[in-house]
């Protein structure tokens, strides 16, 4: 029996990991939950999962009042750090998005936990710290990402480090799209992805292939990986998560229908893995063509950026994370148009002072500086 | 260093295992090789590699002392079984094809050797045997097979069984042939395979399907998996070699270019994988597709015939295995048309008296009672 901390538990990834649990209550406990501003299905949440502590933001004491009444089942409140790295807690589901899982990334890696890590951000903002600190903790970093579970599936039992990643893309709703006919794409448009349904933020990230990009910097911590060994190919029916190629040219892939509560369920269960009917089998006889192409980073310019940016390393990740944020939340807020986003960031990240080997103060304020950097350029752009 | 015994070293599979040896000379050694007629291919081998010991067929004093001749060099002729169990053999590279593999992989089997099996036959005719004396001795059987070895690699570093094996199918030069087209086909067309070269019989069986039928039961064994758990597809471009789906709906695929030196090697280096610039890898800016479709086994007999004989188990596999061998051999000599390989080998099973549990004496039996059958049934069949 394992016990689980979810934090970021009313989000998307949150939900489904919620959902695993429902389908193997006899292999896994939910401890702690931990929310932002969705009060109410936290509060269904914990009568549900009755777990022993749970977090809302933001935490005061009247806050905590309210929030125990809220739940009205004995539930002790605390803050994600202490949550992270409570002893009652096993695992630690990382699936609050944003720069918001840094911290409690960060304390659940110090405190030694296994952390099934859905947040993307963490790693790329700052990924030499959690990785350094990991190993000197001895805490396991075990990718929910289905692209990174895949090639973590595929490295499975391997003696040697792969030569080359293969991180595979839809390629978003806008795979086929000029530069012209991206600059008239709407936010509906933006938020039907075709393959994938996920929350708002990665759903855009998706379309502007920012996701990708951040991808590919997360791959570079996640497998020690040179930048130079990691390659994007589009493939639209998400079928195969990722590959990897080894010295002797052999190409491992790990395949299922797109269905996050998979890569999910296998960090939970790691090194087993569970039958859950719930989760979809690929049924071979509908099966007929998996097609690849190369990804067009003229047009996309965020997957270029952030491939750039992890290459340069630096407080430039953190950067790039905090001006996207921003930019996206523009976007569909419809401040800027679709093409804005890229521009926004790459505009950014020209006027940042760079710091190298930053702590994680140096790498909040780069974050700071870059949100309201953005949002005065944005003040700048075309404005829908 | 492993030192190998490479017993069919003049046949398609050997000779590529030689190639894999030129290329990673500080890894491997060859101190044994073996083959049937060829001895002027063997003589080169033998100055070559400088084996310690060798065996061609068929041997006697005379053809001993004619070969150390043949060969020039110092190197000590001795049996199939004695080179399989020798003290100075690491592995046995097992390459002959046909029955005359059984005896060797058997000999190899009992003497505790790890063995690299690319012989289909022993493990059809003898599963049971040899998967048996090789549990009792702890020799290791790497399937060479680029299918099993595929699943073999996906396998690798689970912890638990997978619930199904999807072994693909390249679906042969005819894939698409109705059984009237079938019937007209020639040996010609029936040599031109569309992704593999191969030797002269596993290409026919490839294009009956048979090879994937005897692909089937080999699986069975290698991977003890009941036949309700091994399913075939077909996909033509021979680049996913076959796949393995888990407990949680999680699949996983080997690919590489259509070329045996890989699973070779990889059986020879196992754990381990090696580079070797003589292994294509896959460009992954020319696969723009792989497509998948169901096997049309009312077309194609031999692969239905196969699975139902494997499911029977006892004498059938061999009676299978030995038909088909005489059947393939007549068609490729003109004497029979390429719908008559099925025919004959369906006819031979029919009238079969199979012995459950049978040992290696009754395999051998129920072959020589299949090839004389099958012959004579070969004679009533509308010759061309």
């Amino acid at each position: 029996m394992k016990r689980l901390a979810v934090l970021g538990s009313t989000g998307s990834i949150g939900r489904q990991t919620l959902d695993v649990v429902r389908a193997l209550p006899r292999q896994f406990r939910v401890v702690g939950l931990a929310a932002g501003q969705n009060t109410d299905l936290l509060a269904e949440q914990i009568n549900e999962f009755k777990p022993q502590f749970a977090y809302y933001s933001p935490v005061n004491s009247e806050d905590r009042k309210k929030q125990a009444r809220l739940a009205d089942i004995e539930c002790e409140f605390m803050s994600l750090e202490e949550i992270a790295g409570h002893p009652q807690v096993d695992m630690v589901v990382m699936a609050t998005s944003g720069k918001a899982g840094l911290n409690p990334t960060l304390a659940a890696v110090k405190a030694g936990k296994n952390i099934a890590l859905a947040n993307k951000e963490s790693l790329v903002m700052a990924g030499e710290i959690i990785t350094s600190e990991a190993k000197l903790s001895g805490a396991q970093i075990l990718p929910v990402d289905s692209e990174h579970s895949a090639i973590w599936q595929c490295l499975n039992g391997e003696t040697q480090k792969p030569v080359q990643i293969i991180l595979t893309a839809s390629g978003g709703p806008f795979r086929d799209y000029s530069p012209a006919q991206l600059g008239e794409v709407t936010v509906e448009q933006a938020l039907k992805h075709p393959s994938w349904r996920m929350g708002r933020k990665v759903t855009i990230d998706s379309a502007t292939l920012m996701n990708k990009g951040l991808e590919v910097i997360e791959a570079h911590w996640l497998f020690n990986m040179p930048y130079d060994g990691i390659r994007v190919i589009v493939h639209p029916q998400s079928i195969i998560h990722s590959m990897v190629e080894f010295a002797d040219g052999s190409v491992k892939a790990q395949l299922s229908y797109p269905d996050m509560r998979l890569p999910i369920q296998y960090a939970l269960s790691y090194p087993d893995r569970l039958p859950n009917p719930r989760l979809p089998k690929i049924d071979w006889s509908k099966i007929t063509d998996l097609t690849f192409a190369e990804p067009d980073a003229d047009t996309f310019h965020c997957l270029r950026l952030a491939i750039e940016v992890g290459r340069k390393g630096g407080t430039y990740p953190a950067v790039l994370c905090a001006a996207d944020e921003v930019a996206v939340e523009l976007f569909l807020s419809r401040r800027i148009r679709f093409i804005d986003i890229a521009a926004i960031i790459e505009r950014t990240l020209e006027q940042h002072q760079a710091v190298n080997n930053p702590g994680i103060e140096e790498i909040l304020a780069a974050d700071s500086w870059a949100r309201e950097k953005a949002l005065n350029l944005a003040n700048g752009v075309n404005l829908c």
